[in-house]
């Protein structure tokens, strides 16, 4: 029997009914008894790596750059074999992977997200010292949609293990070959430190029962999840109904609207730039343009549509991550064909059009349809984009294209941008997720669970740390970064001054 | 008929049924138009306060502590009368609440708390600026342990209002006219400003339809809590069950254990110290130390429990905040007396004595008994102490009383008591929390609902805000704190270094 699950740091055989079975395998899901031991070797792996020093974590993510750089060809090779992605986004993904990686090395430089604050010989006070503390063991759920850079090694995971908590990753069944040599090379990783080999487990589950049984043990102390709204709120859920509740970062998925003002209707390079947007990756990014609001005279309205529409259908057919994703996507045009829109449909990409008025009088068209597909609202005037803006939901990102003589209309505009998005671009199109100190990547329900979190970036660590005051600690029991000396070098704030790390 | 509900800058005249008759008068609750019309009068405030320089919410908070020093001998008359607190306990509380403002006020000064942070001129990567921004109307429940310093104008409201979001009080039935005194003052703070009135509301609420119209309201992006478990749990559920889920920050208490090491058993005075905690305030403080879990050998726990036992049954009744908390703490001692445990009960006071096997056996004496209680766990060893903090809740303190001799044992304790508290404190009670950078108030679940968060210090302001992305954005459209000139002399992070305020 193939050794299919990596639980506690031992690959066991496992017996269950529920399976899939791909080109590249069968792949049986992890039982009971699996998903119990790799939380319990995560729960017991808790302390230890929590209080491991930063530049031993450093020394885990460089072993897993090295490691994964080993496995390159054979990753890259099932990534393509499962999503049926090309090369170039294969690479690209692979690459983009390893550079989140090493942002978070970097970020272990200075120990800032430690927060470590120190009121101390202060009269009347006690001594008291707070720092960031991982909460411990994360349930990460690989994306259908990232098989590289969000699931098994990919950001939950990392800034998971660089905060200082054990991960359990619950493959995504759309690329479990993928999932697994990536999480052979981070095992790899793993035994190349002291680290107790719990502190990283992969479970296969085609099923939700992994998934759910995962979220549901009390071992398991926080989630990180990127996918579609549906499976994200049932993570939610069943976080909430847990006897002890827990945190889930979900990251759902938005619309990302884009507001195009009249003085860009004629702009040479704005439909093709969307249009290239728009089918990315085959339209399966999270930031994907969806949602289109044109302002200004209709006559360029029609001409902007004209141009934006040549030039998505002339999009060729592109694979999607998985089988599944097509028919869905396929589905929901045929969906749309029903509704009072205009359908502009390509061999693959499509594009609706309506005015605000109709799309007011039914807000469901708002509602992401997965894949190479954007909807143009064609709007009066801004206080009827303004009334729009107040009832869509909230959104990962919005995107404003005007001149610089709109900036006095972009200004009343903004404030319902910012209330709606975690993101707000100008003259740019969302898709590329810039991965550094100042990205967010998050934003108002559902577009994620707590829009005060990001899911990229350096801050994606925030997620997974609780602070810990200490009162009065005797020097020696209290953490390095906390202690007078300072021995780990980091940046602090001392009595409410923030002393910076060299 | 009396103008009882202050909704968007008017007191307005209430007609309901639901009201409370107190010797101060009556106070009847808002109604369902009062309670939109409050936050929609939030709502419309927000963009507006949200933009508004620091220095003028500075200001605000500012004459918030003048207005509220101007009315200080009416507020601290009706807080004795409602409470039958003593005048010691209303002034503290009243001067522990100005200067939680005062230390609000100084925290905006730096403005490190947006981590602004911009990625400027880097080859490859957009513009990118990110800002922590309000999150929007918060609806604070007044407490009905701190009638000032966690109700009105305490820590949620101030913390809210100094992160830019408009507050919508609903005060406690307990304190009723301390909070409407409070709230007048707080009124007249902010018509001296250019604020829109609407940024602070106080609504009465005997019923708990008011609480949940509040919560259900559109309009509300956070919800700040101190109370029971099951109030807050009841929020968090509402919250959760909103077809767009807010953030709820709950402070739910909890019975702060404290571990007495063998080598302090003798020790003179720790027993009073404890005892002094326990009857503090009347027992009804957050960080009541409920929980005292006893090492080492049996005579000495025996001496240390009859001195202990002596030090509190030897204090005076006191006055509890409200009669119906006075009827459910003998209530609560009641039903104790059915427990396999020994209880030694003073006038007031009590102190329940059992085996640490017996405890494991019965963990619903953990609960919270609100009042001037505590439990003592006799422990055999450190082995069966490990065991049963697996075992309880999450905690906001734990406290640790050793001698320099333990160290190593304390070593061994220390990850389960940073795994259930988010304070540690060593030699000391846990009654007393210090308003501060380094302050942590909040506890894994169901100390609190999110222990990421704190409600007292500093760091309380991250609970209302999330942070927004500008990229690629004009010059003149971004918000002050991230413009090129810096012109609010703010701390920032700038291509990943941090640059401190002078």
């Amino acid at each position: 029997m193939r050794k299919d699950n990596l639980v506690g740091g031992q690959w066991c055989a496992t017996s269950n009914e529920s399976k899939i079975e791909t080109p590249l395998g069968t792949f049986v899901d992890a039982n009971s008894e699996q998903i119990s031991q790799a939380v319990a070797a995560a729960v017991a792996a808790s302390d230890r790596y929590a209080s491991s020093l930063l530049t031993a974590r450093q020394a885990l993510l460089q072993y897993m750059v090295e490691e994964l750089e080993k496995d390159k060809l054979e990753i890259v090779e099932a990534y393509q074999s499962e999503s049926q992605l090309p090369e170039g986004r294969a690479m690209g993904e692979f690459g983009r992977t390893l550079a989140q990686i090493q942002q978070f090395i970097k970020l272990l430089e200075t120990g800032e997200f430690l927060q470590a604050s120190l009121t101390t010989n202060v009269e009347g006070t006690p001594d008291l010292r707070k720092i960031m503390h991982p909460l411990g063991p994360v349930v990460v759920f690989g994306a259908s949609n990232f098989p590289l850079a969000f699931s098994t090694a990919g950001g939950d995971t990392v800034s998971a293990l660089a905060a200082g908590c054990p991960v359990i990753v619950k493959a995504h069944p759309y690329h479990p070959e993928t999932s697994r040599r990536v999480a052979t090379a981070v095992q790899r990783a793993v035994l190349r430190t002291d680290f107790p080999p719990g502190i990283f487990s992969h479970l296969n589950g085609v099923s939700h029962t992994v998934g759910t049984a995962l979220v549901n043990h009390p071992g398991t102390q926080a989630v990180g999840f990127t996918g579609s709204f549906k499976a994200g709120k049932a993570l939610m859920n069943l976080a909430h109904n847990r006897p002890t509740p827990i945190p889930v970062f979900a990251e759902m998925g938005s619309v990302n609207p884009v507001v195009i003002f009249e003085s860009k209707l004629l702009d040479k390079e704005l439909p093709q730039a969307l249009a290239d947007s728009i089918a990315l990756g085959c339209g399966q990014f999270c930031t994907n343009p969806g949602l289109i609001f044109l302002l200004g005279n209709k006559t360029d309205q029609t001409t902007f549509i004209s141009s934006l529409s040549s030039a998505l259908l002339d999009k060729e057919k592109a694979a999607m991550v998985h089988p599944n994703i097509e028919k869905h996507y396929l589905k929901s045009l045929k969906e749309l064909e029903a509704k009072p829109l205009d359908l502009h449909r390509g061999v693959q990409t499509a594009l609706g059009v309506i005015s605000a008025q109709d799309f007011l009088k039914d807000l469901s068209l708002e509602e992401e349809v997965f894949g190479p597909y954007s909807l143009v609202v064609q709007c009066e005037n801004l206080t009827e984009l303004q009334t729009i803006l107040t009832q869509i939901k909230g959104q990962l990102t919005l995107s404003i294209h005007a001149a610089a003589e709109d900036n006095p209309q972009v200004k009343t505009l903004l404030p319902y941008a910012v209330a709606k998005a975690g993101r707000v671009l100008f003259s740019g199109v969302p898709t590329g997720v810039a991965v550094n100190a100042s990205m967010q990547h998050g934003g108002p329900y559902p577009a994620s669970s707590d829009s005060r979190f990001t899911a990229v970036g350096d801050a994606a660590i925030m997620r997974w740390l609780r602070p810990i005051c200490y009162q009065d600690c005797p020097e020696e029991l209290l953490p390095p970064a906390l202690q007078e000396s300072n021995p780990l070098e980091i940046t602090r704030t001392v009595n409410g001054k923030l002393i910076t790390a060299k």
